[in-house]
């Protein structure tokens, strides 16, 4: 039995993002990948969509020149023959402050021989923005309840 | 075949938010169903962890007395013998300030015998505020690239 095409995925992503080493992670994406963080682009520019290899590549390089992953652990996954989606809970450091970061995220990711397609991730926003920013944001009560 | 047990929990999901009928709902919960919504509960009280049918049931009568669902269309789904995962994209009421809002989200959710034992979702929740207060939030750009 082959090994999940999320798993080499997975480890390839971290090693571009922990090490700076984009080739696992080239040789796993299709040229025609499609990709997208949800997320306030105007505060994370490495968030929102892109097209094609060499625009995944460079987001990748972005996310490694802001963050490094310490840990990740899965709360929930769902494995298909040629897709996967998962719930992680990320420890991360923002490296221009040092401050910790910890994130939960969901992805779903198509795969064709092997190789990403798609990926789509959700995340936390808000409260990703509360701990870069180091303070909560104050508003009103917003639900009627 | 036998229909997947994410169809009737989603009919009677939206049931109970936009028709205040819980009946359905109430039948395909676990009687210790573990439920949270990942997002700031000092905005959301109906966001969280709850745990049990009683809670769940009280919590989703909460949400269906600050929304109203219009709409929504899948983006992704994943489907198992007793799982299921989905990304999608609600269009909503508030109810309070009848104002649109938009609202992508990512569930994770486990059964036995039919009825919800887990659901994990997960939203883009800073999106979710800003649309809720009716203004963007400016922030600092964060990110170093």
């Amino acid at each position: 039995m082959t090994e999940h095409s999320l798993w080499p995925l997975s480890r390839a992503v971290h090693r571009a993002i922990n090490e700076r080493q984009p080739e696992d992670l080239e040789a796993l994406l299709d040229e025609e990948v499609d990709w997208a963080i949800y997320g306030p682009i105007d505060l994370y520019p490495f968030f929102g969509a892109r097209r094609g290899k060499d625009a995944v590549l460079d987001v990748v390089r972005q996310i490694g020149e802001n963050v490094r992953i310490h840990r990740s652990d899965r709360e929930a996954i769902m494995l298909g023959v040629d897709s996967a989606s998962s719930m992680l809970r990320y420890s991360l450091t923002a490296l221009d402050s040092n401050k910790p970061i910890s994130l939960r995220i969901a992805h779903f990711a198509q795969f064709r021989a092997g190789r990403l397609t798609s990926l789509r991730v959700l995340l936390d926003t808000f409260d990703l923005v509360e701990q870069t920013v180091g303070y909560p944001i104050h508003l009103p009560r917003i639900a009627a309840v």
